[in-house]
């Protein structure tokens, strides 16, 4: 397969790369998010995966780059693509539980609450207009914003709002072996909730089950002047059935064909579905020589921190294909 | 007078205006700073001052944008100028004590504590490289960074900072009737506790008797590429005059002219001896037709939120001084 699915008819001269950083608490249920070596830890990931971006290196943790089962953490993809490109990353804090060691865009949401049992993101209004603010910003000083995310446990939000929004959704995980049936159960609780409660407009949905990532990226996809690009599998397509629900026209998206290839997903047909063009990169992971790496061709991690999106960006600006797979592998090499 | 005491030399085709916002706990020493109704509410002022700016109004509270004594506050001086100019304002936290209700480059910082007893930014360091992030990010999108501040008791910190390094300079106050004996015995405390710490070196006295927006100006002073301007008055001084300190040249100053005529203060000498250059913006409040704008002319606020830095910019791209002092008048006469 190609790097990318297909050629993208983008040009650039100031773009920009983003993450949207949050907490949702459902990533604390256990077995929900392999985003972090237990549940609670997994409230920490988007602080220190934006530190290793920011840096080169986790230093306010003895911590490792990798996923517990020892996969190099997508961040370090995204942060092989800074080193190539020299771009500087902004990330944007849209409601963290602990605060970032490194400067963020900081929106002053609330992590998001367990939509099981209250609304998830109750100031998803005002985080709206927050977002709002910082397409209008971001607008300013560039004409390309690649916009990535890292929330755990976002992939089971996104399952929310896509089957409240009426999708058959069936969404990705960060596990080998996705926890459908937990996922379905939370789904399925909600659903209930949501009924009882009348919620079916789409700005009800993201306040009820939502996330703050969500509510920021609608916020600035509604402002952006430039070209949006989503950076991300299932929540991005989330952010995208938002907007659409709420009669825009959804903003592409860039991910990995990782993402499009999990079978217990049905990602592609989705993205057909919502009418979001999707494009994917092939970064041939399994023939890169890195064991952890290769493990994303077989379904572990997948897409997180706009990885996709960063190899996506470092292609349109003129990188070639090996030129990005061998600055990986030796940025991903550097921290064994 | 001019409107510019001298007119500036800068080129500038992507500027950016943006402030920081910080607290000291000495504003809330009784009689410290005139920047809130009560000591204690100084510490509000940055967060209220940036909704003004960002939003046109303050909607978070039930407070007006004038000062305890009727004065307009200098943030509508600023809001008026990006409501003329198009300009979107950044707003950067360096430390407060209260969450902003609008999106801040957020460095993570705490609220400078009271020098008098201990070290005023113990994390000053981390500070400084914090800000020496925001340079270089801002220096990816900008040519020009037009950088104010706000920071309630900051010409305390700003006496204390020169006086440490040697100076023999007489501050600025946002009263009328300068406290200069409070603040002279604040210095004198911290002076002694210096002296008996062995505290000389600029890094140390940043962190000894600093606050948090001098941190932060000193680090992003350090890495910014482009034209630097520091929009302020003494407090813009301490800054220049750490990095003088340091062995680094000193970058620009852009202030009103009521700060350069407050007689209890030296602020042409201190930056004569410092070695920046000053430009003093003149905006005419006097013959406005304004009486609270008028009582900057006999010393009252004189300066705050990069008020000054503001019309300087606004005039250097290109607005007449007559359209920078009609918008002035319209901005704040909507207020009463």
């Amino acid at each position: 397969m190609p790097f990318l699915s297909h050629p993208p008819d983008i040009c650039a001269e100031s773009p920009v790369f983003a993450s949207i950083l949050a907490n949702t608490l459902l990533s604390t249920v256990p077995g929900v998010s392999g985003a972090g070596p237990t549940p609670e830890k997994t409230l920490l990931t988007p602080a220190l995966d934006a530190e290793l971006i920011a840096r080169g290196e986790i230093t306010s943790m003895p911590v490792r780059p990798n996923t517990p089962t020892g996969c190099p953490t997508p961040a370090s993809i995204t942060r092989a693509v800074m080193e190539l490109t020299g771009l500087f990353p902004l990330f944007i804090n849209a409601g963290l539980t602990h605060t970032p060691t490194v400067p963020c865009l900081d929106l002053y949401g609330s992590p998001g609450a367990d939509p099981r049992y209250t609304d998830a993101v109750p100031a998803a209004g005002e985080l709206v207009q927050r977002g709002e603010w910082a397409g209008t910003f971001l607008g300013g000083y560039s004409d390309l914003l690649v916009l990535g995310e890292c929330v755990p446990g976002g992939t089971t939000t996104a399952l929310c709002v896509l089957r409240a929004l009426g999708y058959d959704a069936r969404v990705s995980s960060s596990f080998v072996k996705n926890p459908v049936g937990i996922k379905e159960e939370i789904s399925g609780q909600v659903l209930d909730r949501l009924r009882s409660a009348g919620i079916t407009t789409p700005a009800a949905i993201l306040r009820a089950t939502g996330d703050p990532m969500m509510a920021v990226a609608t916020g600035i996809a509604r402002t952006y002047p430039g070209t949006l690009v989503l950076a991300g599998g299932t929540q991005m397509l989330a952010v995208a059935a938002l907007l659409r629900a709420s009669g825009r026209q959804p903003p592409r998206i860039a991910t990995t064909c990782y993402v499009r290839d999990d079978q217990t997903a049905n990602f592609s047909a989705m993205a057909g579905a919502i009418g979001t063009d999707v494009t994917y990169v092939d970064p041939g992971f399994g023939d890169l020589g890195h064991a952890g790496l290769a493990r994303y061709c077989i379904g572990e991690v997948k897409e997180g921190m706009g990885a996709g999106g960063a190899m996506f960006l470092a292609h349109l600006l003129g990188f070639s294909p090996d030129e990005i797979r061998k600055q990986i592998f030796a940025t991903v090499s550097a921290y064994r």
